[in-house]
Formats: structure tokens, sequence, C-alpha cells
């Protein structure tokens, strides 16, 4: 197999939930930045932002929104951000901003930017022998990550990252194989794959989520039987909220 | 500042268009196959899919969706795909699907993971000496890519990737400062952006696109005055091909 460092590093993927109390060093944070602001973005926009927070009363609310008291205590907490706020704003000053083009299209280009960034973000803390955890708990409730943020119109938090020095050594969880997830110039059949996962499903069951020390988690296909038993109504409305932020999302008739 | 091979590469970030007739050895897509695997993924579901063009006839009919014509000639074409169609089907056979629980969460959920993936795919390429550029383009007719791809309900597809060895030696697209992209606790008041960014907005004119190589780009806030000048119409009505693909985005009363 082809290797290097990177490579190494995301195949060694895990996720960390609690730290040392070292802070991250500054010189640490300029570079991630940079990693930022050199991350691919949308016909070259870089349609995202983010916010470090570091007031402790914000990240222990923020915290409350993801319902995960660890967040709380990450020596770093960034949340990203779909920012079409500031080129809204440059198009406004050069006096060509027509009102609904802050539409779709943009919005789910801020999205992908925002995305880009925390991936590309975590590959470089993983490089530089830290550790931290995706938080799309922040989505529990963004008209509240929006109010604590003070973010404006034309702006969405899309995830956060919780990154520090790893306090802890948990397994990798357990992955599907490809076999299942890459395929060549079509999607196949799906048949079968309750028999098919088999091995899979049972490989989960014997694996330890440190969240719960004590107890496995749930085989595969059961967090799935939870995961499509209903529909989640905590962010049915999230849509509305996007709209709420000045995005245009009014279908053409 | 921090640095090793994996910050390197990301700091050093180029989009490439055009590739040598080299194809990328199958060891090399086994890792990259491997890193997407590895890749975080929301709750954990690995709730996208990546289909891998390799048929002449499907890469030229997905590059005229993209308006690109180099996206045929690229060695690799990879789409990358929101699915929850693999495990809504794994719902279905422990007979736990209700109806509308394929919705906004699961939607954003899939599409996030779609991201992280491409992101992490573009790491690994960039670590081992190949370049790429990502295809938000596919977005222009995401209707035919499903047709194309035969992409099931309950999928959709977010980006592509296109790469292979590099074939050119494009300048590094200028970036902003961070200082209007990174904020402590609270995002800022926005103002006079546009005395803030001149720098940048003549940066940005004094750079060559590689796509019209006599030509200088414009600058950053004329790009910006045409993007916001109207509503992007060809990708409005995303929103209805996503509920038309089985996803229930109809907001709570």
């Amino acid at each position: 197999m082809e290797n290097n460092q990177t490579i190494s590093h995301q195949l060694a993927h895990r996720t960390f939930r609690e730290f040392t109390t070292d802070p991250v060093p500054e010189e640490v944070i300029d570079t991630l930045k940079k990693v930022v602001q050199w991350t691919a973005s949308s016909t070259g926009k870089q349609a995202s932002s983010v916010i470090r927070v570091t007031d402790p009363e914000l990240k222990k609310q923020i915290s409350e929104v993801c319902k995960q008291e660890y967040v709380a205590r990450a020596p770093e907490l960034w949340i990203f951000i779909a920012d079409n706020a500031r080129n809204v704003q440059i198009a406004k000053e050069v006096d060509s901003f027509a009102e609904g083009s802050a539409d779709v299209r943009k919005f789910f280009a801020a999205y992908g930017d925002a995305c880009l960034n925390v991936q590309n973000t975590y590959n470089a803390i993983e490089s530089l022998g830290y550790g931290g955890v995706i938080l799309g708990s922040i989505g529990n409730d963004p008209a509240r990550v929006i109010e604590l943020l003070h973010l404006p119109k034309y702006t969405f938090p899309v995830l956060g990252l919780a990154f520090g020095k790893p306090n802890q050594n948990p397994e990798q969880k357990p992955r599907m194989s490809m076999d299942f997830r890459f395929f060549e110039n079509s999607y196949p059949e799906l048949d079968n794959m309750l028999e098919q996962i088999a091995d899979y499903d049972r490989e989960m069951g014997t694996y330890y989520d440190l969240r719960n020390a004590n107890q496995r988690v749930d085989k595969f296909s059961t967090q799935l039987a939870k995961y499509y038993a209903k529909p989640d109504e905590e962010r049915q409305n999230m849509l509305k909220l996007i709209e709420s932020q000045g995005f245009n999302l009014k279908p053409l008739d």
C-alpha cells in the first residue's frame, strides 16, 4: 500500500473527546488558520469563517446545545460557519447585490466550503499530534448558536470542532467494508444488505465506546433501526431557519 | 510555524485541471478507498459513497454537466454522494423504517459526510504527489448525474473530484487575509469591507488563471458583484430534486 505521514494519520483516525488541560500553543493556532486560508473553496469565494470560542461561559452554552458536557472542557472549540455575509457586504458596497441572490446555490457552496475546512483543519490537527471531535451536534439548536455567536444574516453554523492533546486512548471505531460504499460507473442494486453486513454488525457489537465505558454499543443494524424509526422533529425546521438568515431557498415556479 | 509533510502540502494547495495520461495505479486507488473508509462520519453512519467513473462515454457526459471538457480527460473522476440508501435498506430489512424518517437531519448529515470525504481524499492525493480539482459543477444538473450514475432514492450527488499526475504548473490562487475569516467568540460588524480588502482585490487582479492563459481574472470585488447580481435559476430547484429523491424536507407545522 502507498503510505506516508499524512495517510498513516488518516488510516489511524480516532475521535477524541477528552483532553489534557494543556492549551494549544498560539503558533499551532496560527498554522491552523493558514490551513483554513488555503483550503479549496467553491469558485474561490472563500465563503466560510471560523469562530474560535475561548470564553468559558460561551463554551458552556455551546456544550449545552451539543448536549455533550465534554465540549465545555476542550482546550479549543471552533465553530465553522457557511458565510456569505462578508461577500454580500462587498457586493452591496459596489452597489451590485440583488435581492434573492443569496440563493440555493450560494447556500450550498458556502455549506460545502465550511465542511471542507473542517476536514482540512482536522487533518492538520492529527498530523501535529492533537486529536478532536467533529460536532454535528451544534445542529441540535442552530438558532441558539446564531444568537450566542452573533452570526449575522447570510451566515449559518455548520459544524464544530473541539480539540486538544488527547487524554484517553479509544479503540478505532469499526467501519463497514468499502465494497458497500465504492462503486464503478453505476450505483448497484441493494438487496440482502442485512446478511451482507452480518460480520460488520457483529464487529460493531463488540466495540466499546469510551463514552459508556462498561457498555457495548448497539449492532450497526440496531443503530439504523433506531435512526430511521421516526422523523427527527428537532432539526426538521432547519430550512426555515436558513431562510430567516436571509437565504432565498424558494423554488422557481 | 509548526510544519510537517501534511501541512506543507496543505499550504501549497493548488487546483490542477490538466493531467498526464498516466493512469493512477490501482494500489493508490486502494489506499484512497481506505482513506474514505476511515473518514469521520456523522454519528458513525458512514452515509456517503463514491462512484468511480471509468467509462469514457460516461466521463464525457459528466463533463457536459460540468461544462468543463477537461473533466472528460482526467485519469480519475470520482463522484461523492450523500447516501442514505444503504442504511435505509438495512432499516427496512429489520422492519424499522418509518416514512419521512429520511429527513432534514439525515440529508445534511449525509451531505456533510460526503464533503468530509472529498477533502480527506484530496489531502491523501496531494500527499502522494497527485493533483486534482473539486467539481461543484456537477451541481449544474444533479438530475442528470442521478440518471447517468443510476443513483437510487435516498442518495444525492454532492461533489466530484477529478485527479491525476499534474501536467501544468499553475500559480497559487491568492487568498484573503484570515483577519476577515477568523473571529473570537463573536462575529464582528461588517463595514467598509471594500476598503479593507483593497490590497487583496489588487492582488487577485494580477493573478493569471491558466484556464484563460492570456487574461487576468476579475478583481475579487468584481467577481462578487457578478455573483450576487441575480439569483442563480439553474440551481434554485435543487431542494425539490432532493425531495424527489425521497428525502423529507417538509417543515413541521
